[in-house]
């Protein structure tokens, strides 16, 4: 198969806040043909999440930093288009990091997974879906409710970032679990999207109203779970209404990524006022429990229990603004970039 | 036994920061004379922690706020002088909350208990022990540290106040556990203390020293287990030092109890990319498991493993240099005040 032109984004410069122009290079090189052991993917979606960005900066985290001159990574998936390997078949649909480009080589390894049920026809692979609730962002949803979170009948569930990917699957977990759902989102048509959509009791726009008293008028319980992708004054905010043996599931900071900066929470001293516990995790972690939570989520998919959406831009070109996005509120649901058509449409 | 003087210091207006002159009032009343179903208790010593402060503030907590005109709330023991109940004998030793004041009516309730080994003589009963290691203090130390710290053998564990009486038993008690143990105190003598007395491996003078420094220098394979008594920034230099899966117990916030103003800490988000946890805790909560703490407590001490140091203060009207005292550090070990000679000795 030669000649396949790759459509690449290369990192040139560390970008500070947003991803400007010059930081980003958009390169085309041949597609690398698969050696012995490997598998040519042609990537189909690339997933955006807040990770994407923090591997920009010159920073240890739980994978090195992209450096200059290499394609941005992130996670996504595609269809094996050519195999030198017994892993993997022509037609295979394929989660793993392509990053931002139009093919990608894979092994068998661990970041490089065929979706489950790859024995069924490619055709009949929800990509999108795979990329949403059943890949890393629902099992995030699924363990970070499940584990710390830990929803009890009748209690308050409040969630940020309620329309996002995490957001809207780790509120809808809760509401299964019998809590009661609270969103915390950014603008009317994302807070109706959680209510009508994702079926949360109610939500706060944090654009348009004063978020502690939001809180108090929609928690008159107060809080007994927070799933927190956000951090700044929103955390702050609800610290200030936990109740008493509250869970705060700390997932992300959106807030500060780009920044860097973290004003710390006043109001932390309420974990010892109400004996409450404020506890990080990484899904990735726990990857031999993915499977379990995959299990449940397609479980309550299936009884339209769980609802996904996804917002879609189109093009390896588009990766950038898809990740700027992410920061600005452009997505309902996972953002993603198509950047073939899938087989499985 | 009539005419008993019974000297009392009532709050006569809420302070702000330290307790000032005017604030609080000595009064002489009559001992009350017990009524069928109670015993009158002279208190022998009474305990401060930062409890004591909190309860003159006009905010809601464990226990309601001490109203204008009442005895300083605090906890304390003494010894039987009369009784009109079954549950007491005169010359047993009991802890309740005496306040401060030199007699008290005790009825048989939570919070009047007779101490474990009753059927002993008071004249052996290690009163200055049962005020510390084996009061709530210890239990506190004992399940903060064991239910949120856990400790494991090789870790590196770090407790702040460590000189003071919760943080010296909780640091000994990760020592037990097999932990490499890094005491916060404030000047050489504390420091002094907090190694040659309770055997820590080091101690980080954070009047003389940077403490996000002595840290790095003290914990080179970062901190597993934080016992916060503190705040401030304290707790987040601690932060900026965790270790993977660390846990951080929240035990006190002293350095904000005065001001109310509690700086949040900006390295919070540690918790996120170490999947971390903090916890805050009041071993109140865990009244049940009182009697395993104060076994296990005993055990250690009689092997020599744990040692309990007091500062004691002389006489009724010093009860409130004393709770000043925890604040501006006055104290090695629990801060106590001696208003009667124990016949315990």
């Amino acid at each position: 198969m030669p000649d396949l032109p790759n459509r690449q984004i290369l990192l040139r410069r560390r970008p500070t806040g947003l991803v400007a122009p010059g930081d980003t290079e958009l390169v085309t090189a041949p597609a690398p043909e698969p050696a012995e052991g490997e598998a040519l993917v042609r990537t189909t979606y690339v997933g955006l999440d807040a990770a994407v960005r923090t591997w920009l900066n010159d920073q240890p985290g739980y994978l090195p930093p992209v450096q200059l001159g290499e394609v941005i990574r992130a996670a996504g998936i595609g269809e094996v288009v050519s195999s030198r390997c017994d892993a993997y078949e022509v037609g295979d649909v394929v989660t793993t990091l392509t990053g931002f480009q139009e093919y990608v080589i894979v092994r068998d390894d661990v970041f490089s997974t065929p979706i489950p049920g790859r024995a069924h026809p490619a055709e009949k692979v929800d990509q999108l879906a795979v990329m949403s609730v059943y890949g890393p962002t629902g099992a995030t949803a699924y363990i970070g409710m499940m584990d710390i979170g830990r929803p009890q009948p009748g209690e308050t569930v409040v969630v940020s970032a309620a329309a996002g990917a995490t957001g809207s699957v780790a509120g809808q977990i809760a509401k299964i679990a019998g809590a009661r759902v609270v969103g915390i989102a950014g603008g009317p048509e994302k807070c109706r999207a959680v209510v009508e959509d994702f079926g949360f009791d109610a939500c706060i726009d944090y654009k348009n109203e004063d978020v502690a008293a939001a809180l108090k008028r929609h928690c008159p319980r107060r809080v007994n779970v927070y799933f927190d992708n956000v951090g700044g004054p929103i955390l702050d905010a609800v610290l200030g209404r936990l109740a008493t043996k509250a869970r705060v599931v700390l997932c992300g900071v959106i807030s500060s990524y780009l920044s860097g900066q973290h004003p710390g929470p006043a109001n932390y001293v309420n974990l010892l006022s109400k004996t409450a516990l404020m506890q990080g995790f990484n899904a990735l972690d726990e990857w031999g429990r993915f499977d379990e939570a995959h299990a449940a989520l397609r479980q309550w998919e299936s009884e339209g229990r769980i609802k996904a959406r996804q917002t879609v831009f189109e093009g390896v070109d588009s990766c950038v603004d898809a990740l700027n996005g992410l920061f600005t509120g452009a997505n309902i649901g996972k953002m993603l970039v198509k950047l073939s058509e899938p087989a499985s449409g």
